[in-house]
């Protein structure tokens, strides 16, 4: 594993419960990483928020802030099942 | 109605449809808001999202923009059913 791939890393948020996102950021942080990047689509948006929620406030308290949030829309499907869903990207970040 | 109430609105999102919520904020900015505050908790999270990105991209393209979005923690219920839940609060703005 080189430099760059340790310092950022991302978990896209699904289906799973909360907690299996919140251990898969901590494992990175605990791994060196510096940012992680929280994702989500549609439903999951809320338990991206949940996840961003714990590891600040529980997992990795005063170690770990919300450095910007972006919300989005995406298309997915394709002819009559087109349809627009939204997006999150939640960065946490290492206090220095 | 008096200018403050009317150049700062809000949007509290729950479990309605959608559709309820962008109209309730394009009223607001309709009505002469500057500013529409949207706010969710726990599962409705997505929907506020889903309403923002509506309002922003579809009812009042180019005229508004989000700027900001701030994520949180509520304690809601007593005792044994205590519980943590998560906040959104997605500031849309109109574009001067």
């Amino acid at each position: 594993m080189n430099k760059m791939s340790v310092t950022e890393g991302s978990v896209l948020v699904g289906n799973k419960s909360v907690m299996n996102y919140v251990l898969a950021a901590v494992i990175q942080f605990n791994q060196g990483a510096k940012k992680v990047l929280i994702k989500a689509r549609g439903r999951a948006i809320s338990r991206a928020v949940d996840v961003a929620e714990i590891v600040r406030s529980r997992f990795l308290k005063g170690e770990v802030d919300v450095s910007s949030i972006k919300i989005g829309s995406e298309t997915v499907g394709e002819g009559d099942k087109k349809r627009t869903i939204s997006t999150i990207e939640i960065l946490l970040e290492k206090k220095q």
